[in-house]
């Protein structure tokens, strides 16, 4: 058994994680972190789990002395900015640390400053950290000892982007993603905007053109195009609970077809048992995806108009955030990628 | 493996039970049975199970020669009325069956006719059938041919109230319970009522002292109270997709306590994996439950007022529904009775 | 012209206030009051305002010298507990106050004192304060100089209720009432309930026997009834934005009939234009009231049973608050009682 | 009085436009057609209008002699196809007519037959319809006999891309409008997609590249730049009832800056009482315009990507269908835009 803590548990990513580790059947739950909610049962935050989780929160001291006990693996679910100590920490102890936050993605910290105003101060972290974008990275995250794990918009754009792009089939310059997200991606913080009498019947968008995934956006599709690759990325906030759907308008390169563009997935993704690529003509929509670690793609060539349109459909809280750090847990232990987390989506 | 068919696959039960039946390590699916979608894969009209349920619908015709071919069990989820000739072919073909309709839970043909207006035309099977709300009938489903699926209310409001009843602890007189359900509950049928534009951002009750789950319920309270009941039943259509709350109001038998109540639920449910009565002043939610097998229960006695007040949670496609029916199946094949249905509830 | 000035503008309520205000023909907005947004323009919280309301709220100091300057009236959206001052204060100055909190509708402040857990500081104010429920109290309004403006739960359970109580068609005892609230009701306070996340596709029970309300609506049942009534009330969270549905279990007195009920409600609300009594076998749904200061009744004599269920919707902002405040407001100044408040419903 | 008539008035628009001229001070309303609701109170169908509109439906048989009767003005708001007979008959009978179905929207028949696919019918009235965009069109629609009311998305969309387009702010290639609507949008039609379990909790893109509302945008455009324009609309489904946001990607012409967006802006909706153009760095959102007339308008000149951004959010019901249809009668008749159409939007 994997011996697994959770820092940062009581959000919702971090209860995410408390759910599909609880019932995954390599790991055990050793400790579950949580500032906020110390001493209490995890089940008075997260009644759906009375019975199952009867862990009680503590409070880990991540500058104490082996801060992680016995834990095989932690998963850090902390706060932007927060959680760069405990990573830190987590390698100097020798124990395998994934990590939810944006603190280890971008590879360059003169970029992450620049984007979220503060310098890094885990330098050495950062320099192992591997980018856990497994349908991309897989082999590079068996051997990680520090796996960043992508954002949700991030995971959303990429899996539909990333393959056309390093095919050649469509152009570095032009792209734009329109996505759409569930409630849920604001996590459980008290904020006014994310009271139901505020996002319900109501769609906004937020943060044009300085959302901060947009420099892990680019950062991995210009590693697929070898060139550097700007991304027009604007966040919506629609009212529901969970899921994001991307939108993506690309510029075919000269003269290729839907046929290549198929064929492309098709090579990227014949052994990724979470993503699947529709035929030409059908469409994602979040309620097929939502519960599940899939990410389902759609892509239609508009020859009238000479675009590309490429749709993606995830349930921001799986593989958007817990199911891909667990898909991360099993290939970094050698387990098959999708144990634990091969739940079906829920319908309707 | 056990050899399943379900009959009326496309509609959301069957579709849950599909769904459940799919990732049931002993079952096999070996036809799934839809009239309006003969011919079509089922992914087509529920693309959440693409790549998983890859079988497409056939069209069964319940009059023919041994219609269910080698199915061991056959769930049979058409609607109320057209399933009588379907599970009595079952039973004279050898083959269990466990109905969802509402046809077979009411022993009384009488009874039956008054709330259906429609005589009952399977009489034999009737009379062999035994109301599958497991917690109540274990022993009895272990062995039955035909078991009655019970209705979503009924088993959010039976799991609380017949305890308490059994135990002599309320009245059998005065009975109230004021259920809430998400709209799922009425089906994938094409109504009115059932369209977003009428159904979001309101609520409004319904079939006030007439909906037919009425006699389901009181022939059970009957059985625990040994004296014909009657029950004040009013359901409400709430903007939700999944989830029935009931709240029951009964009178106590003089000078009960809380403890004794508690213990009537503790007595009960002992063995019962599925139900999760919660400590005095707690109360549950839906949330807490959906996606998930399971009932929870909170109760209160209101000196003031000196009545009991009972709160029940259920996801009606599962325990009100589809998780309940393979409940089932796992009782009457020998399997331990959580198999395939342990799935946990989803937060948020 | 009246003069106006709201107290906690920036709450649901004072928002509705405002808007309200804002489009009424005889008042002029003197000042927004909001101590968290002094200084601000109102549309900053409130965009739906901009171009209508142009006003930057201020933060009254209500112990200061004549605080409300030259308002007519001052509306007082204050929490529970604030307002004692503010209306006491508004008594001394001259100044008519209408009172959306719950400090000044019970009148007997040891009452007040054993629901509320704090002594009535103002009971010269709390002796004068009328309890603004127009449809039962319109004379005793119309000469008020403070108006306790009633609860959105009191409201809709007393507007189905107090007419039949009053006219003996049914008893005073065993009153049940099961409420279904829109998350607005919880206001814009920053609460881990309020979230999106937590009471998106959930409903639960809450304050079961002990909800705040209570002591109001025995207060008003009891004057109707002429003996002290006991009523036992349990609200419901339900996932939606606005709206009230409260169902009602009464028992009928000896021998009445539907048609008795229907002239009770008609008697009663003959001159009231925001009271729809529906006919017998209809029932209201909160959609049908949604953005409207209507109330709409529904009423059923179950024989079988020998119960009466009544039905009955608001909008929880509207005719539970703001709507009924401006109601007040126009009685109290001469006005047409549907002045400013006659908008429509909207539907879907 | 304007004498007024409303076709297809059961329909989501009917019942708005029903709502709206019920309400309008210079407006009576002389017949409500409905084939499907014949004979029946219009507040059956819809319960939120009872005791405001007593009228039964009548089926008026437009092939008939006269058959508005006095009408001074028909809403025709039939199904596409539907109304062209419709209008031809009010031409012929002296009675102004105001279309809110596609048939009249696009100039010429020959782009009508190729994304409608079927010939039009009625090429006389069609000569003679004005395009009822008020903000663009206003002087033609004050003596037009045929209004053809824009489409919900179109007007998103152009009210927000017209003016830059017009003043030569953004290029006339590359345009993409990313639009979200809500499920209202599909109509009170039995259909599977507009169920609540199949749209409530998803988001989904449709018609890419083929939605039937890009010709009739395309259209104003091209009449704005003065060069034919094509344009990428992507159409989604998101769960709400009412609202529009489109965001809309557009190149600006080189050297161009935010004050000049600005300016175009102010310049073109000066004298335009229900558009709303927000400051720099402001969005809107569509709860900030639900149950009003109002469009509201953010941008952003986006200069690390050289793009710039355009949002616009509309009720769809209302200024996307039943709002603007009245403010077109009211230039029709002279009255002043606002008459009738003056609601303020509804929060939260």
């Amino acid at each position: 058994m994997i011996k697994v803590g959770v820092l940062g548990s009581t959000g919702y990513a971090g209860a995410e994680l408390t759910r599909l580790l609880a019932g995954h059947p390599e790991a055990e739950l050793i400790f579950l972190d949580s500032r906020r909610n110390e001493g209490q049962p995890y089940s008075v935050m997260y009644p759906h789990l009375r019975g199952i989780v009867e862990n009680r929160c503590i409070s880990v001291d991540v500058e104490g002395e082996k801060p992680y006990g016995d834990a095989d693996v932690v998963f850090c679910a902390l706060p932007h900015g927060l959680s760069q100590t405990a990573v830190q920490k987590g390698l100097e102890s020798g124990v395998k640390v994934i990590d939810l936050s944006a603190d280890f993605r971008i590879a360059d910290p003169k970029v992450y400053e620049t984007w979220y105003k503060t310098p890094h101060i885990a330098l050495d972290a950062l320099s192992q950290a591997v980018y856990g974008l497994v349908e991309i990275n897989r082999e590079k995250i068996k051997g990680a000892n520090v796996v960043a794990n992508p954002g949700c918009y991030p995971t959303s754009i990429l899996l539909a982007t990333y393959p056309l792009l390093k095919a050649g089939l469509i152009s570095s310059e032009g792209l734009i993603a329109d996505s759409k997200s569930g409630v849920s991606g604001a996590g459980r913080n008290l904020s006014d905007g994310s009271l139901y009498g505020q996002s319900n019947e109501s769609v906004k968008a937020y943060g044009i053109g300085t959302h901060r995934h947009t420099p892990e956006i680019e950062q991995l599709l210009s590693d697929a195009a070898g060139t550097p690759v700007l991304i027009q990325f604007t966040p919506h906030l629609i009212p529901m609970t969970r899921g994001i759907l991307s939108t993506i308008y690309a510029q075919p390169k000269k003269g290729i077809t839907e046929a290549e563009i198929a064929k492309a997935y098709a090579e990227a993704y014949q052994d990724a048992p979470f993503v699947r690529v529709l035929p030409s003509g059908e469409f994602p929509q979040t309620k097929a995806v939502a519960g599940s670690n899939f990410c389902d793609i759609g892509y239609k060539l508009d020859t009238r108009t000479n675009r590309i349109v490429l749709v993606s459909a995830i349930d921001n809280l799986i593989k958007g955030a817990a199911g891909q750090a667990v898909q991360n847990m099993n290939l970094m232990f050698g387990l098959k990628e999708t144990v634990g987390i091969s739940q079906m989506p829920l319908w309707p």
